[in-house]
Parts: C-alpha cells; sequence; structure tokens
C-alpha cells in the first residue's frame, strides 16, 4: 500500500503553515524602525514595482519574495494596464494589480530589466512620465538587470555610480552614470544591481537599510536563501572565457 | 540639458538585446547531448511546470529562468485551468499556458511550492492524478520547496532521500522518505531542492545533467547568478538562533 502523508500530519503541516503565514515566514522582521539618516518616520514602506510587457521575470521576482514577508512593508504591481502580459521570454504570462494612475507616490520605486520590453516601455511617454514623476517622490529608485538603463534614458542617473547586466556595462556611461562592476551600487538613493539573479542581493541590503540586519536576514532565512551554484560561473569575472564568449561577451 | 542615452546608443542596445535573444543569453549551451547514462537520445528537452492557486512564485520563476535560456529546453506552464491564479502572498497574478489535460507526457516535470495552495492542489484528484500519471512518463520528477512534500504526499518518494523547505523537514518521514539537509537531493529521477530559492541551484545541476557543464555554466551567466547575501542567514543550519526562532522555527 502506498504511504502518504496521513490527514493528522497534513493537517499539521496546514497549521504549520498558517502560522508561518500568520507569524514569521511571511512577515519577517520587528518591524519598522528609523533609518540611519532619520529618513523614514512611518511604519510602512509601500514599494511599487514596475510591471511592463517584456520583463526578465526574476528580475522583480527575486526582490517581491523577500520583500512581500518582512513586516511594514506592502508590496505594489503597478502597469499601465492590469491586462495581462508576457515576459520576455513570451513564456510567463503576468499582470500588474493597479494601474500607473493610481499611483502618485511610493516609498521604494523598483524597475525590473527586460531586453526590447524595457526600451519600449522606456520609449513608452506614458511609462517614462510616471517613472520620473515617481521617483520625485521615492525615499529609494531601484534598478534590476537592465532596469537600471531605463532609470539611465530618463537622466535619473546622471553623475551617479551604478550597475546593470554584465553585457550592457557599456550602457551607462552615454546616459552620464559611471558603471561600477559590484553585485549592487547605491549612489544616494538610487540603488541599482547586477543581472537578473542579483536583485535578491540587493533587496537583502535594502531590507537591511529599512529595517535592520534582523528583519534582513529574517527575510534570507524565509526564502532558504543560501545559495550553493555548482560553478563559479555568475559573473564576467569568474566565468571562463569560454563562457563569456559563447554568449556574446 | 538632461542626458539620455541617444538613438545611436539605445539602437545598438537594441541590436545587442536582440542578438543576445538569437545566441547566447537566450539560448545558453552547445546544444543537447546523452547524457552519462545514455538515457536520452532526443534533441529537445521539455519542462513541464506545473502552476496551482497559491505557489511561492521564486519557486518556479528561478528554475523557469535558467532553463528556458538553454539551447534545447522548451519551458511549458501547465494548470488545471488557464485561468488568472494568485501566488500564496496574493499579490502576483500568473497563469499557465496550457490545461492539464493537454500533457500527457513530459521530460522534466517541475513542482513548485506554496503553503495551503499546495496542499488544495495536492488533494485535488485532477492534480494528484495528472501528477502521478505524468511521473510514469518523465525523465526527472523534480519538486522545489514544499513542491517536495506533494511528491511525497502523492507516494511518489516512497523509500527515497530527498530534501524540502527548512521547516517542514519532518514532513517527509510520514511518506516514506528521508530527509536529506543538503541544498539539493538527487535520488534515481527524483531531485528535490530546498526552500523557495535553491530551486535555482538545483536546476543549474540538473542542466549539467541534461546538457554538461558548458551549458549549465552559460545559464549561471545568463542570469548572472553570482550570489553575494549579505548575511549567511539563509540556511536553518547558518542562521543565528534567535533569527530561526522568530521564524518559528
Amino acid at each position: 500500500m502506498t504511504r502518504t502523508i496521513d490527514r493528522r500530519t497534513f493537517t499539521a503541516l496546514s497549521l504549520a503553515s498558517t502560522a508561518a503565514l500568520l507569524t514569521g515566514c511571511a512577515h519577517a522582521g520587528p518591524g519598522p524602525q528609523l533609518d540611519s539618516t532619520g529618513r523614514r518616520t512611518g511604519t510602512r514602506t509601500q514599494v511599487t514595482i514596475l510591471l511592463y510587457p517584456g520583463t526578465t521575470v526574476l528580475d522583480w521576482v527575486g526582490p517581491y519574495e523577500a520583500l512581500h514577508r518582512v513586516n511594514g512593508v506592502e508590496v505594489v504591481l503597478a502597469g499601465k494596464t492590469t491586462d495581462i502580459m508576457k515576459s520576455d521570454s513570451g513564456i510567463v504570462a503576468y499582470k500588474a494589480n493597479v494601474s500607473l494612475e493610481e499611483i502618485t507616490r511610493t516609498d521604494v520605486l523598483l524597475v525590473p530589466g527586460g531586453a526590447q520590453g524595457m526600451m519600449t516601455a522606456a520609449n513608452d511617454p506614458v511609462v517614462a512620465n510616471w517613472v520620473k514623476q515617481i521617483d520625485t517622490t521615492s525615499l529609494y529608485t531601484v534598478g534590476i538587470c537592465t532596469g537600471s538603463l531605463m532609470l539611465a534614458h530618463l537622466g535619473l542617473l546622471q553623475g551617479r555610480r551604478a550597475t546593470t547586466y554584465w553585457k550592457f556595462s557599456d550602457m551607462l556611461a552615454p546616459a552620464g552614470a559611471t558603471f561600477v562592476p559590484e553585485r549592487w551600487v547605491k549612489d544616494d538613493k538610487y540603488w541599482t544591481s547586477a543581472g537578473v539573479s542579483a536583485g535578491m542581493d540587493l533587496t537583502l541590503a535594502l531590507i537591511a537599510d529599512l529595517y535592520g540586519d534582523k528583519a534582513a536576514m529574517m527575510a534570507q532565512l524565509a526564502i532558504e536563501y543560501d545559495p550553493h551554484p555548482p560553478y563559479n560561473a555568475g559573473s564576467a569575472r569568474t566565468a571562463p572565457r569560454e563562457i563569456i564568449e559563447a554568449l556574446g561577451g
């Protein structure tokens, strides 16, 4: 006879999961506090993620997965419309929960990357004007992967240090930004990360900046972020030359 | 005057992105080959990801983001219906591209985790029977995070070594599986990972198993997976005791 998890155990799992959702797992952190510059006085942090057709999904799902578990953080997914969109690969269908016009200010603005879709969005006046307007209200403006190129294209990274996806590092200079080959870079309120998966590292640092080390460690454990990649090939600084060349770098 | 990326540069970016999509960035790897056991002879690998309401999004987006870039891999998102679903947090809206009944076999079956939603799906006869049927056709059956508990609940991990989300490690034994505290565990064709973000590490190993080290390294660089978490708190083996207790562990 097939052994399955019996009803009592599965109920216990249910209760454990529910408890986790109600306490630590979903809501990590001791709660809001003033940041080191005294800039924040509120107890809630609204993080608004810009979604557009053609995003690289991990660019925003990585940050989302850590942020939504932090006590005090509200994650809002905003798009030009709330219609269904497709990812850069055409495979993942997703949608925003609110339209851009519903968001007039935010604490953290996060712009994910994409390829053609990012450029189309950056050149769409509705999206571009919204990003520039919301940026005037934000405590943090974050670009993940080529999302930082959208910020640069809109003039927000002029004279600043920043980073982006490794293949496009020379695209920051034409917009007046200086490329820094780090996993993530902060210059005043402008935080940018390297490609795709780097958004998770930036986000943990951002959570620490908002709510302290303990909250960030809780978020890290909540998503069991104990990375063990089987190779040391995740950066243009460490990957074998043939791997870089195979990707056109 | 605001400096923006000029048209010529942006066009170059467009061309670079397009080239990347057509070559290395989107399609990493030298192409299919026989695996070490000689089990595979085809040139394509179909990876079917089971989506259900209440998934933990990073559980499947992490693997997806690496897999879809591998030359020869087709990623299919399958659900009981193709209606819009919400994630475990209620924040992310996503949808499957095909219904379960459209998939009668696959090379790789990947089951992501969730909390209540995972249990509801595991107890839905349509989903449960589909998973058990597809498993009879797969070359690999993969459980990410509590996705491995669904596999266990359906009797697929009996007598096998497996892993799951750190908080639920004692939920495998009642289904006859032995918990192994590793980032990912393979036992014959059954591969399971630790929580949430661990799916990326498992996936790179899976790509290597399918297509070799070079393909896996290309996928790793394509998603710039060079993790630098700011703390060593991502595992119950390394996190401070107070962090584990704060999450109810």
